[in-house]
């Protein structure tokens, strides 16, 4: 009899206890990088609407699902992808076991820093400067040369590691989501085991919720030992139509939330908000910022701004503004 | 002052609750099922030595993957792998809107229970029933066929739902693993897109966290509605060498435990143990109860158990004798 009421009265202790602290987090603005506006707003609403158990637009957890474009979305994009600053640096390290790239295209470009030369390169050029850093050896290896990358890389004009390039505004927007019992993922078009190695680490999204392109791999034994050999072979592009393809492959059920941010997340801001019944979010995050940031849109030699930004405004998309909506760019 | 004491008090109350409650749960065998025993064992001794902290086996939360093949190792799959009924129910149904089917192969055989002419199918034969069956519909369409299919139809000799012919030990290690905060996977050979409309009711996995065999699928707007079509063709086969691919590609992440019946498991069960430090499980379901469910391995039509078994001495990997080691099968 004792235990029981003793019980009971801890039962209620501890509800009473979780309370208060709930209360003392409520307080608190989840997105403080951000300037209040319509798109703080919009995305606050949203996720106040699909949480609020007794509304008609609650979204059970399991369906909470968000997905974001990487590059220009989470982290910055110029003046190239970052993951083209690894392929140039993976050439420059294995140059030295490579003595004919020095008068061999594509490499001769790459060691030569001729950027004109580089941004003339065919797609075949192209796929050979990706396979010639990205295949011939284990995952397990690529994950390990990666990881060293992302520790000690630079970026060639801001002078910082990748990792201090990623958008503070959306780490928090990332955090506020999954205490929102969201389950983030990355749908990128950038390489699904380029990202993997740090992504955990800097936006909390473990590798089963990284979607990306990637080559093909094929298992082997080795001495006894099983590993899976990466092959100078495309698998899947993860961009513009790839994606919803990807989402489906890999998520397997329509998100409710969406961010990208150029022309090739057009499709899947469609899939997550177009001829569903229930509320949904899409965003687009807008380079305004040529002081902090970069500023570009519809003439972009990286991932086009265009139609995407028309259909926002039909849709009722989100575009935020970097340069008004954001209080600070990187952390 | 007050305040600050109550909420001391109910912090502490609320921790010595949380350990009333702890004690009670610990008394509970989480494995009831399962008979003491050799099997039974290995999976608890394990659990216990990756999830204690301060051992030196200890493996932190988001590194506890456990893959499981499901034909056969989830649920029962004889006298056909259960997504074969499903062709043929589907084939059945679909016959009235082509009349033609009654004399034309492979229709004619599945529409006269013709079971020779079946068995006898080439791999041709087997690619036209499940591409007229599993593609031309959207992937949201698919789901609906099959949720439908899963709620009504009935195994052709058992009569009984196909969802009460899951093994209860393996329900009750699925809920035992996760309680111990690992998170449980599906790689299996069946269809990706035919377990994920009811893997999450029936095993408390979440579509994301199903891995199959598929075939392509592409976005199309129809309407202004965002759609993917399930096309005739075949995207990925999940099984042998294509499970540790699948694995990588979708999870990232070796596993640490996991779970098979027949040689088609046996490269992911390689793959999961072998060349790598840490405390690793395997186990394979063998099927010994021909009175309770059936008796196969070596002779089977069904994924044959030969090189997994032998190797499973070799490394240490768990065989669980169905008849020995299992109280019950069915819930």
């Amino acid at each position: 009899m004792f235990r029981r009421t003793s019980r009971l009265i801890s039962a209620s202790s501890c509800f009473l206890f979780l309370l208060l602290t709930t209360a003392a987090l409520a307080t608190t603005d989840p997105l403080p990088s951000w300037n209040d506006g319509a798109s703080k707003n919009a995305i606050t609403s949203f996720v106040k609407a699909v949480t609020e158990k007794s509304g008609s637009d609650y979204v059970k957890p399991s369906e909470r699902i968000a997905v974001f474009d990487n590059d220009g979305t989470l982290w910055s994009e110029q003046p190239a992808y970052f993951q083209a600053f690894f392929v140039f640096d993976r050439i420059r390290e294995m140059a030295p076991d490579h003595p004919e790239w020095k008068t061999q295209q594509p490499y001769q470009a790459v060691l030569e820093g001729d950027m004109k030369a580089l941004a003339a390169l065919d797609k075949k050029g192209l796929v050979k400067l990706v396979m010639t850093t990205h295949a011939g050896m284990t995952s397990d290896e690529f994950a390990g040369i990666v990881k060293k990358w992302i520790q000690t890389a630079q970026h060639p004009t801001l002078h910082k590691p990748y990792t201090q390039l990623v958008f503070k505004p959306m780490l928090e927007l990332l955090d506020y989501l999954r205490a929102n019992d969201f389950k983030t993922f990355i749908v990128s078009g950038g390489g699904i085991e380029f990202m993997r190695p740090w992504t955990e680490e800097v936006y909390g999204i473990p590798p089963e919720q990284v979607v990306g392109s990637s080559i093909v791999s094929k298992f082997e034994m080795r001495d006894g030992k099983p590993v899976l050999v990466r092959e100078a072979k495309l698998n899947f592009i993860d961009d513009k139509e790839g994606k919803p393809v990807a989402i489906n492959q890999h998520i397997g059920r329509r998100p409710i939330f969406a961010f990208g941010n150029s022309d090739g997340d057009l499709q899947m801001l469609q899939y997550t908000t177009l001829g569903t019944t229930g509320k949904r979010f899409a965003g687009i995050v807008h380079h305004t910022d040529g002081e902090r940031e970069f500023a570009y849109d519809r003439d972009s030699h990286m991932g086009r701004l265009d139609k995407a930004l028309i259909e926002a405004a039909t849709n009722g998309w989100t575009v935020v503004d970097m340069k008004k909506d954001w209080k600070v760019i990187y952390p």
